[in-house]
């Protein structure tokens, strides 16, 4: 794709200061080439203005001084290079209409304008809404309602059952509905908990790459509205989070927690089944939940301690071996005190 | 589907006390609705019995007099809510016979009553056991031999060789029988050690959804009967388990490790490669498990501790930042005695 | 596969002392049988030789004269077991040519000796080289160009304008080129930062099965040649990592970090994001990395240290409880010393 700085400009509502031209993309202030635009938002990066290639810079009216090429003088350079971006989104799956290859069940119902790409898979009584793109090997079982303008990429399977809202986007290989784990070892036998419930996603659920979200034991594991999941994270069963909440790669919930609105969990962090966490929560990465935490806490550690708290915990631990050392010394001093003080009192 | 409270009682062999009315399925008892029957087992859920809307409860004797709507006497409330949930669960992948759009080669053997689906792929002189069920866009390489009555889910991936027994249930997205990670750098190439072992499931092994487990350098990967493995598990080259483990989610087993019967791990454990992990032994959330474990321990913590070690450990652990600064004041308190000593000496 | 003890001493350049025989393959020095052949390379096992039943065992000279059956005397037994190995490879995916139940977009180039496995789907004007395999499921987007002799196993996606090497491995269910996570929370809403950069693999990187590479925000995501990745691993969008790293299974690591060249990581390590790893380090298992890593560095922990002192720190760990007792006996001895002191000087 090629569009001139002032086509750009025009669509944002910026100002061009500098010579128009074309360009083919954007890219860092450092990686970018002499056809590409490039943004400057962080402070930390005004160092590298002097030596970025780039064709324009979308900037600040204070740094505009600086660029050496042309300047996209910006009020919000951050949001106006995601908005320009927006433009340079590429299109994935070239497809139009309902592939011959694809295998539809003749009771599902397909809406206008979807695209169903070879070798996807729907069941019986599912109904797929408007816009909607299920991609190659994409699997959806039997009754599933699929929202309007959501996107199932390759190889993405959602069980019999499941519901997603409009606008959800599920990634490659995410699996949504298996059946949460639900065993018990009795008297020498394993027995299974029949998993007879589903699982709900609300209205712009993003689930990632390789992701699961399970069936739950008896009504519904649900997800609420515009709550984004990375990739490879494990939601139990039961588990009911709320709206917005940003679920970072290879965290796991476990089953029947509840999570509220807003919470934001890094990287690798692990919470327990039947807590409740609050609004507005941040767990840091590779933090172990045990407990409930209350609303607007954040922290991390395992166990989960609140921020500063936790900051200090941290800050320590590296001193741990010198501790315990510093103990050993002082009980020495302390016995030759003692030693002394019985000395003297005889 | 719809049933009678009589028709329930009489199947599962409990009492109906109340009037006898059609009922739509199972709930919790928060979530049920009029037409649904719910449970009580947990004493701590007794609260709930006033004000659930189900209309009845399967319910001990002891609490029967509490229950506002039927009551469905049992002897043991939780187990008869599983059968009665096991009428309930939801048949998936409405489909018979083997389809014409699967790919299975001609020296592939499918057994009696299997379902082979559209876009499953089932290899050379791979044998397939009756009443097994592939789901579309499974993948079962060659030579492989798969028991009777399992169940191959969307997407599950099982490469050459790999032998599972009866009753096994590969969930979507599951991969079985990958080469081994065995690499070695060494005076400056990368060279990769051949992984010509493969992977054994014995009777009734549950693999849950994109879990892997790998394919051994020598001899066999080995699971045993009746073991449990929950989503995005890893299981490394060489691991030989043995009967009735529960692995939850994330946990990762490094390669050559060997887990006895009736181990439990909780979710996102670590074990290390070429250890020996004893009978019964249970091991907590994150653990990270670096030496051998001895039949019968339960424990947790990284490094791992045995149970009730590691509780004390994890409940000190937030109080390292103070210990820290009572170490330094102990320093200095006897730093001053030994110089008021000290000077009293003089 | 079988083959005489004479021509595999022939083809690997070793002598074969003793008779003469067929054997059927290779297999650990305790599980062989009689017409497997085995190799002693770990002195810890030399012990096994005794009874050991395979009918060879590839073997130093030093250790020759303690083999009971055929020896074959070699300066490396531990790479000549890996030669040997390579001999017994099972082929995979028995098919040739390309299926007429693949779809293959006429704009795809698909290059001479390709293997495209039936439900292989290859976008628009995407390039296959030469002897490269597509197994079946296995999604290739538009504009991908993918190198020679390279395998994408059954299920793997690799999503549009990926760049790939000669001789890359993708294996099963594992995923290039989704989108970076990146979204903003602001003002009550939800916001996506368009990722329109891509993903890059060097020749010779292997990708494990389920495991998530992302597409970068702008620019590329890059993993340099010969670099190795296990399963369920996490890498975050425009992380940039060098060649010869060996990353084990369940490590995550976030957005925009940099790592260097011969670097191991252990399995479920995490490593935040924005971060500079130097070359040839080594991360312990579980590690949790806040803070750039200097070249040649060893080491673990959460929050990260260096090795030794790692190992001081993680073998105090459990010792933390009795540390905090101690500290308390030390403030009461302490209190009573000043009381002694204080009564004294009265």
């Amino acid at each position: 794709m090629k569009m001139t700085l002032s086509s750009l400009a025009s669509m944002l509502g910026l100002t061009l200061k500098g010579e128009d031209r074309e360009f083919s993309g954007l890219n860092t202030i450092t990686d970018a080439s002499e056809t590409e635009v490039t943004f400057l938002s962080n402070p930390r990066y005004v160092k590298f203005l002097k030596d970025t290639k780039a064709c324009a810079v979308i900037v600040s009216k204070e740094h505009a001084g600086d660029v050496r090429s042309a300047a996209l003088i910006s009020d919000n350079p951050y949001v106006d290079y995601a908005r320009a971006a927006s433009l340079f989104v590429r299109e994935q799956g070239e497809f139009s209409g309902v592939s011959e290859l694809a295998w539809i069940h003749p009771d599902a119902e397909i809406g206008k304008d979807c695209v169903i790409h070879p070798f996807a898979r729907i069941g019986a009584r599912s109904k797929v809404g408007g816009g909607t793109a299920v991609f190659p090997g994409a699997y959806i079982g039997e009754d599933c309602v699929i929202g309007e303008s959501c996107c199932i990429w390759p190889n993405a399977v959602i069980l019999a059952g499941v519901t997603l809202g409009d606008c959800c986007v599920i990634n490659s290989g995410a699996v949504i509905g298996t059946d949460g784990f639900g065993f018990v070892r009795h008297s020498g036998m394993m027995f299974k908990i029949p998993q007879i419930g589903t699982v709900e996603l609300a209205d712009g659920v993003d689930v990632g790459a390789n992701s699961c979200i399970d069936r739950s034991a008896l009504g519904a594991t649900s997800i609420g509205d515009s709550t984004k999941i990375d990739n490879l994270v494990q939601i139990g069963h039961n588990v009911k989070m709320g709206e917005q909440c940003l679920i970072i790669s290879q965290v796991g919930i476990s089953g029947s927690t509840k999570v509220g609105d807003r919470v934001t969990m890094a990287g690798q962090a692990g919470i327990s089944g039947h807590l409740n966490i609050g609004d507005d929560v941040t767990i840091g990465p590779q933090a172990g939940v045990p407990k409930d935490i209350a609303d607007g806490i954040t922290g991390g550690g395992s166990p989960f301690m609140e921020g500063s708290h936790y900051m200090r915990v941290a800050a320590t631990m590296p001193k741990l071996h010198e501790m315990n050392k510093k103990i050993a010394q002082l009980e020495k001093e302390i016995d030759r005190l003692k030693a002394l003080f019985s000395q003297e009192e005889k």
